[in-house]
């Protein structure tokens, strides 16, 4: 844990409108919403040192996984934001972010929770004032339900697909795709997993 | 999962009142909030089948590791709650519990959050309510602050710890102690670990 300390990003509304001072570059700048152990954006930023990452997890017996990473692989371009985002725009300003990425996000899956979904239309909405034009939002899960609701929120705020598949690691995309804990172990099991993304 | 199907109890808000008739069983209840990957509740119900137990735990990717361990141990005497609790009075009746188990919770370390700390005086307050009279609260943790904290808050709602010790591996209570999987590799490091239980 101490060794990842210089990696974690606490008080994260402080930072709004000035995260690039934090990795001191004019990178590119990536946000993914929970992430877990960190092995998707871990994987990610030592991929590309060319940019800087931003993992958001508010999971306390969680995060530290992300900052061990960081610390083991000296990933200068990643930082742990220690949250649960609720409203985006609280931590970061109109246009700061060129991507965001939503990995098998929870599915609510009861109706009255629908809102609670991280593709749920106001939160797309946000994204949307946070990623500049010509960012994207990039969205995978295993849950069919998660993405045809999610298709139907994106249409309902007048966002198309630039990219779509039923079946990421048959498709096109499947050599650049980083998988998570959760994808690796679920592939195992023969259900294909859901992509899409869309450009802001 | 599907052998773990049995052993969830979604809409938890139905049983209050009647969690009993989910086990077929009037014996004793008791309620972990936050039960991570569900060693410690699956380790208890496994030592006492004359009991009952509810794992709660919200985490859409960590609850169903307690199914699978209930499935795999056959743990007739254990439910899985897959919800973060807010109002634990919205799921249980009043006097309707035994006990409640608290460990390793998030220390929400900034002040401001402090009423999300699970051992908050509300929360307290709350458990008093559902626990019947002779019920206990249990309590365990290797952050001091929020050891600390929850001292101040038990004597604020008039309630004084019945066991204590700032150090439970070398206490009287170690034999009986079941570790969390944090607790396990966290005690690796050398730190004590705080406890405390409440009679009701």
């Amino acid at each position: 844990m101490e060794a990842g300390a210089p990696y974690l990003a606490e008080d994260g509304r402080e930072h709004k409108g000035s995260w690039k001072e934090l990795f001191a570059s004019e990178a590119p700048l990536y946000l993914e919403i929970g992430s877990g152990k960190g092995r998707f954006i871990a994987g990610l930023a030592e991929k590309h040192p060319e940019c800087s990452f931003i993992a958001c997890e508010g999971g306390y017996h969680i995060y530290p996984r992300i900052l061990q990473k960081a610390a083991a692989q000296e990933l200068s371009n990643l930082r742990v934001l220690p949250e649960y985002i609720y409203d985006p725009c609280d931590f970061f300003e109109d246009g700061e972010l060129d991507g965001i990425y939503l990995n098998f996000s929870d599915p609510w899956p009861k109706d009255k929770h629908g809102g609670r979904r991280l593709t749920y239309r106001a939160k797309l909405e946000a994204y949307r004032r946070i990623i500049k034009k010509g960012g994207f939002i990039a969205f995978k899960t295993d849950n069919d339900m998660l993405f045809d609701f999610t298709l139907g929120e994106l249409e309902a705020v007048g966002m198309e697909p630039e990219r779509f598949t039923r079946d990421l690691h048959a498709s096109e995309w499947a050599e650049e795709n980083i998988m998570t804990e959760y994808e690796e172990k679920f592939s195992q099991t023969g259900k294909s997993i859901n992509y899409l993304r869309v450009i802001v």
